[in-house]
């Protein structure tokens, strides 16, 4: 492949490896119909008694190239081999450019050094080594019981999961059964992970697992559950808050919907708009593009819903009521400052005159552009999260292979 | 409302007026569920024996606003009150700003002059008067036995119809009846404008209109329908290569497919991916997110079909068979060329270093990106029409209200 010779950027091999192969595993893969090689791999992972290591590399996705399976079978029987294990006891992930073929004797040759430099004490290197167009490491961690969870996850772009995508690595030491485990998993990443969008395009590629050591007894189902909803919950917003030319994280609660499928369709639509996208970034308060965005969705799916109770607030002032907008200068004022606080940063204009690169690695603050939508018809409720269209996403996905 | 204060932009009061009240006239209106005040006035005209005139404005579209379709009704009688109509035979139309308020007063002083200026040479006037962020005029032209159709259109941004939106008057002079005029309007318009997409939102207020002097008699219903659709496609292709920031128009050719629905959901599917909207604007033959967006789309709304058998081709060449890419150094670089063929213009680094401006303002060609999509599962097929996404689109929708 071309691109490969003409850009040799560094890959990363990343090993996860448990001290001892568990049955108490489960993963959650890409709903894509073109499902990458290690997701095809991965789904017959979850049939194996146990798991006892995850292997990860970036920049190459290994998606609808030849001989694909056959290259991520290949590298799991060499990293097996290195550890001990089996070959279906090891967990495949690749993540990056979708069509190239994966570098197989390379990372074969890499297996050694990475097994070599397993490092027990902290996951960092871990959540830095699968980062792509990620600007930093996210790493989040709760506490059930006497035990904890602690996660990682990569991903920055082609970033609307259905259920579950993005490479996201979950670990316990809480001892929960296999069937329960992944069930709680699936559900916990429909609420969390399913609920973001970056840029409303479903990855080829990945990938949620979460492994258990099952060293500390589980208090109760319901605690592990929390716990876990709250780790996925933060990496899910970190995600975002990262995703690639992100200005303004947004973050809209739908509320009084008749059941939650519809709450999160207009969610989606509203995060997914690029026109609404565009005057976030600009801090224009166009919450006409809000409405627009809104009724979309419902004429698409639900055309004889009404919308006439809808009330919508935006930074918590209301902003439609009844149908009828309720805005003056005040109020546009007042927006604008909620969006400007929100704002993460300005654009700077490029050195080049065209290529735009964000000034900052690092988020200033935790703040979102708050959207709430009432339906007023019912009980159902759902919040997503998303974000603005900038010019550093144009310049990061038209000028470069990322 | 601040900003008609704050932006006081030229407004165009168009009127298209009838030598006579016709009974054989049609018109289909947006999908969204927060539809503005002239499409429920509209949908209301459509019942009534005869329409005379359609009276548009540009500039503010009165969706949601406070005594909205008060102010459209107001309108109407004072346009009927100039042309010697009932207001019942009047069509209002409005374009623009959604959540603002009419400018009522000053449009009923402008009606007047505005029928003084009514020109029975040229549907020019009309084709810019209605413009918004349009960069040319669009007007299409077809013959139909002895009479002919004319077309003009309007839309460059929150541009994807279901089933029509954007602002399109077709004018006839050939005698077809009500019924069958409104039947031909509704499967031609969802062929066309219902195929197109420069960035997925559906307008809050938008009308094809389709009104006939019934002058010629038609010569068979089938050329007519033809006809008809040959000013439609033309105008909707038009809509697309003048669509704000667009840099490449894309062509999705979807065959093979079970039903004429998922070649088109395949289509929009690959025509909104923001992912590869990027990779075209670059000239950056990414094609691993055209499957990345084929894949999104039949995972997501038909899990089960089997894309093993699936061809697709960029430029008529071959870049993927049987579930395998087939790409090499070559192949690469005819893609880019073919790409490169099909840009509308490259971007000029702005003169402020943030705030693009397409250095054209007609289109120097009409090439296209040109794919294919071969399903091999059936006999349906659907081509979609989209665009990139750039740096232009940005600084359109992020820095100004349009």
């Amino acid at each position: 492949m071309p691109a490969e010779v003409d850009k040799p950027a560094k890959m990363n091999l990343t090993l996860i490896v448990l001290d001892e192969p568990t049955p108490a595993f489960g993963a959650v893969f890409t709903t894509n119909a073109f499902p990458g090689a290690p997701v095809l791999v991965g789904r017959e992972r979850l049939r194996e008694p146990t798991l006892g290591a995850v292997v990860v590399n970036n920049k190459v996705s290994n998606v609808c190239a030849p001989g694909g399976v056959e290259a991520s079978e290949r590298l799991c029987a060499e990293v097996a081999r290195g550890l001990g294990l089996s070959a279906t006891q090891v967990l495949p992930c690749s993540t990056g450019v979708i069509g190239w073929r994966l570098p197989v004797d390379a990372m074969v040759g890499a297996v050694p050094a990475a097994v070599a430099s397993l490092d027990a004490r902290s996951v960092m290197p871990a959540a830095e080594g699968i980062m792509t167009t990620d600007l930093y490491p996210k790493v989040r961690r709760a506490s059930v019981g006497q035990g904890s969870i602690v996660g990682i996850a990569k991903g920055a772009g082609m970033l609307e999961p259905n259920l579950a995508t993005m490479l996201v690595y979950l670990l316990t030491d809480v001892d929960v059964p296999r069937d329960a485990l992944r069930a709680t998993l699936r559900s916990v990443a429909a609420r969390t992970f399913g609920c973001i969008s970056v840029d409303s395009d479903t990855s080829t590629s990945d990938t949620v697992a979460l492994l258990s050591s099952r060293q500390v007894p589980c208090p109760s189902l319901e605690q592990f559950e929390s716990a876990l909803e709250r780790v996925c919950a933060d990496l899910a917003e970190d995600l975002v808050r990262n995703g690639e030319g992100v200005h303004h994280v947004m973050r809209v609660r739908v509320h009084g919907a008749p059941d939650e499928a519809v709450a999160r369709g207009i969610g989606k639509s509203v995060v997914n708009s690029p026109l609404f996208q565009c005057a976030v970034n600009g801090n224009d308060p166009n919450v006409g593009r809000l409405v627009m965005a809104i009724g979309k969705y419902v004429g698409a799916h639900h055309p004889g819903m009404d919308l006439s109770r809808c009330t919508l607030r935006m930074g918590g002032r209301v902003i439609l009521q009844q149908g009828t907008f309720r805005l003056d200068h005040e109020a546009e004022r007042a927006l604008v400052a909620h969006m400007k606080e929100a704002e993460l940063y300005a654009s700077v204009a490029p050195a080049d005159g065209l290529t735009f690169r964000p000034p900052v690695t690092w988020p200033p603050h935790e703040r979102a552009v708050e959207l709430d939508v009432d339906l007023g018809l019912g009980s159902a409720a759902c919040t997503v999260l998303g974000s603005d269209r900038s010019h550093e996403y144009i310049s990061e996905n038209a000028d470069y292979r990322s």
